[in-house]
């Protein structure tokens, strides 16, 4: 019934079946599964879902299931949990597996170390093709899945790989040696998830080994965790740049008004200094009225236009392709867009405001305007995520709110301040 | 000199080098090269660049050079180009590879057939692991690398898959099939590359076959050109919600400045019919210049909640985690989040109005104002980007113009409409 069911199915169903489960009844699942159940399928569901589950499960259930996985999956499920729910899961598995996930996990949190598996197959360069194929034939604890194979010398020094279509396509004589690839630069266990998945796109791999300070060959990166790591960036940035968290759709109430808060009230600082701008020409706007409809235009084009810029230029910084070998040209390019839409907007907002008002003059006043604050908007969207980065601060989580105060207190200045110029009114 | 320099690089950076060539240096870098040219580099460069540099090499030179590319690299340099250049330089090619190229540019854009290659290795079902094996030895024509081979049946038609780890751990004498994965639901040709991207990243593949109407090998898809896909399409989302299309850092002031133009017009009707419903009450304003100084917060906290609520919905819909499902469950908690953070915000928006001008009549109607606009953002940001999609309308890109809307002209309304109540101001 259920077991031949579930046995059947792929670990990224069986998570989502998880999911769908209420929460009482997920354990119950994985202890009527028993043995059948493929501890893979809690690397494939909401971090909340996976936290709560492990919550209720005994630790030596938790350390036979992991015991099954590769080492990378065992430590992506771990590494979310209390320091001493670990130490007790770890402390059920036998030596040589807990040594191994204790390593990866003394490794930072998102370094190419913690995404690792540490089971791999590495050969002798004396080793020849056939010799390795009757190896793989015959081993017993091979990886559930691989793409290459690696060749080290004496001392686990590695020297290359061999993709397995090279291998299969090699006569059985020659040496493995003869047709591997030379590392050129191999992935440290130390380096960033982020540099290693930009590392894969660039040179389309779909494996990697992985050596310690020493060169020696400790582990190995395959491409579907890369995936992962490349989706969960790409994602970090475009919440970051919303001032959203890294909330999951099965979190509670609480932690999303939690973390949503924060961001709305940092915001509400930099529309509190546009107040206070505001409230600079409180008497120029009481002769005028017609410049508080008019206003927020000037404020919300700024905003519009700064955050084009803005991310731009933070996919540009996380992908590396805004450099300063062309931040010149694109700080001229970005200076030239902002002026040609300047005084495109400036034309129509103007007329529309002289049409409105039957009032050349305030047409003239808020293109003026529009004109300063597109140029500053440009500006600020693309130097504020570059100075931000340089500082090492994550552009994508704090630049939007720079580039809105610019844009908000430039804007409210400009227009209010032109008018007050031009019409000679009272401050 | 530059021959075996050039020849040593990988094509990520000759192409990196092709990019900092001057436009004009670039064509003679090529024929510099001739032969040696690896023509992939043109699929790892910006689409302008390309471009430019196509138009000056001889129709003549490109075939030759798009001949020795596994085909989907071919299509993904000739999809660009003008119908003409692209039937010009299909003419130069061999009969075989003309009509291979010119299939999968019969396909949809984004679609599976346009992105994979029609090189692989197809095997009748009663072959065996050895024969196989021998076969891939002896064959001339493999693809430039693979990860699995295909069984078929005499029509061709698709049975399963073997990966290469599977092939070398198998005795000789074992038949394919006994060993081979039954496909389960293959990838269409006709299927849109983010759909297949999904599947890559939610079954961990490596690599895929690719089926026509009648169940009929046509290509495979690999992941390295799924990687491509995955960041171009989550950096489509993150562009279209900022209203940049997909500009290059290479495209040139006019294209950027007309793309982006688009936008700032579309949102300017956002702006005006907010200016609209202030002009509402320009005699109110008029009679508390306080209130002026005050509105551009309520818009602006609605703006910043509902791009959070838009951010988070849109990226849902696009990996499926946000459905009908859970739609209902989301639903509610973010009401409630909504409520929260309203009646956390109006706390301290309320308390500063009061301080600030002295008066608690002004801090009660911006608290109320704050609560309302939060709760129609909330709202507004998880309803419009389901609506929308519901339409077949991207969410992405056309969201956050009505959520805007939404929370400017609720904020505004809301706000001097419940001042001029409360005060008995003149409308
Ligand atoms: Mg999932
Ligand atoms: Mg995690
Ligand atoms: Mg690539
Ligand atoms: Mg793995
Ligand atoms: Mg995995
Ligand atoms: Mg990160
Ligand atoms: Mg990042
Ligand atoms: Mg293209
Ligand atoms: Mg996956
Ligand atoms: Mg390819
Ligand atoms: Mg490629
Ligand atoms: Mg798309
Ligand atoms: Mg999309």
């Amino acid at each position: 019934g259920l077991r031949t069911l579930a046995a059947d199915l792929h670990e990224a169903d069986t998570g989502d079946l998880l999911e769908t489960l209420e929460a009482e009844d997920r354990g119950a699942f994985i202890r009527l599964l028993g043995e059948d159940f493929d501890y893979t399928a809690l690397t494939e569901i909401d971090e909340a879902v996976r936290l709560q589950l492990l919550e209720h499960l005994p630790k030596e259930v938790i350390a036979e299931g992991l015991g099954d996985l590769d080492s990378d999956d065992a430590v992506y499920i771990l590494e979310d949990l209390h320091e001493d729910d670990q130490a007790a899961i770890l402390e059920e598995l036998p030596y040589a597996d807990r040594a191994q996930l204790q390593k990866a996990l003394d490794y930072p949190e998102d370094s190419a170390g913690r995404r690792m598996q540490t089971e791999f197959i590495a050969v002798a360069q004396y080793w020849t093709v056939g010799q390795t194929i009757d190896y793989m034939r015959e081993a017993r604890d091979l990886p559930d899945s691989f793409y290459e194979i690696y060749v080290v010398d004496p001392a686990f020094k590695l020297l290359g790989s061999v993709h397995l279509d090279k291998i299969l396509r090699t006569k059985r004589n020659e040496k493995v040696a003869s047709v591997m690839e030379e590392t050129r630069q191999a992935v440290l266990a130390t380096e960033d998830q982020e540099e290693v998945a930009r590392r894969f796109e660039r040179y389309n791999l779909v494996s990697s080994a992985v050596v310690d300070e020493n060169e020696r060959l400790v582990g190995v990166l395959t491409v579907d965790d890369i995936v992962d790591v490349i989706q969960e960036e790409a994602e970090e940035d475009l919440r970051a740049l919303a001032g959203v968290g890294d909330e999951e759709i099965s979190d509670t109430v609480m932690t999303i008004a939690g973390s949503r808060l924060t961001w709305l009230v940092v915001n509400l600082g930099t529309a509190i200094l546009a107040s206070v701008v505001i409230a600079l020409f409180e008497n120029t706007i009481e002769a005028m009225v017609a410049l508080a409809v008019l206003m927020p235009i000037v404020a919300s084009m700024g905003g519009n236009a700064g955050t084009q810029t803005m991310t731009v230029a933070v996919r540009g910084i996380a992908t590396q392709e805004l450099s300063a070998r062309n931040l010149v040209r694109v700080l001229n390019r970005e200076i030239l867009v902002s002026l040609l839409n300047g005084v495109a907007l400036a034309l129509l907002i103007g007329l529309t405001a002289w049409l409105w008002f039957d009032n050349i003059g305030l047409g003239i006043v808020i293109g003026g305007a529009i004109i300063i604050n597109m140029l500053f908007a440009g500006l600020s969207g693309l130097l504020i995520p570059i100075v931000l980065d340089r500082m090492n601060v994550d552009p994508a989580i704090a630049s939007s709110v720079f580039v809105t105060t610019v844009t908000d207190v430039i804007g409210f200045f400009a227009f209010l301040g032109i008018a007050a110029l031009w019409f000679q009114l009272p401050l």
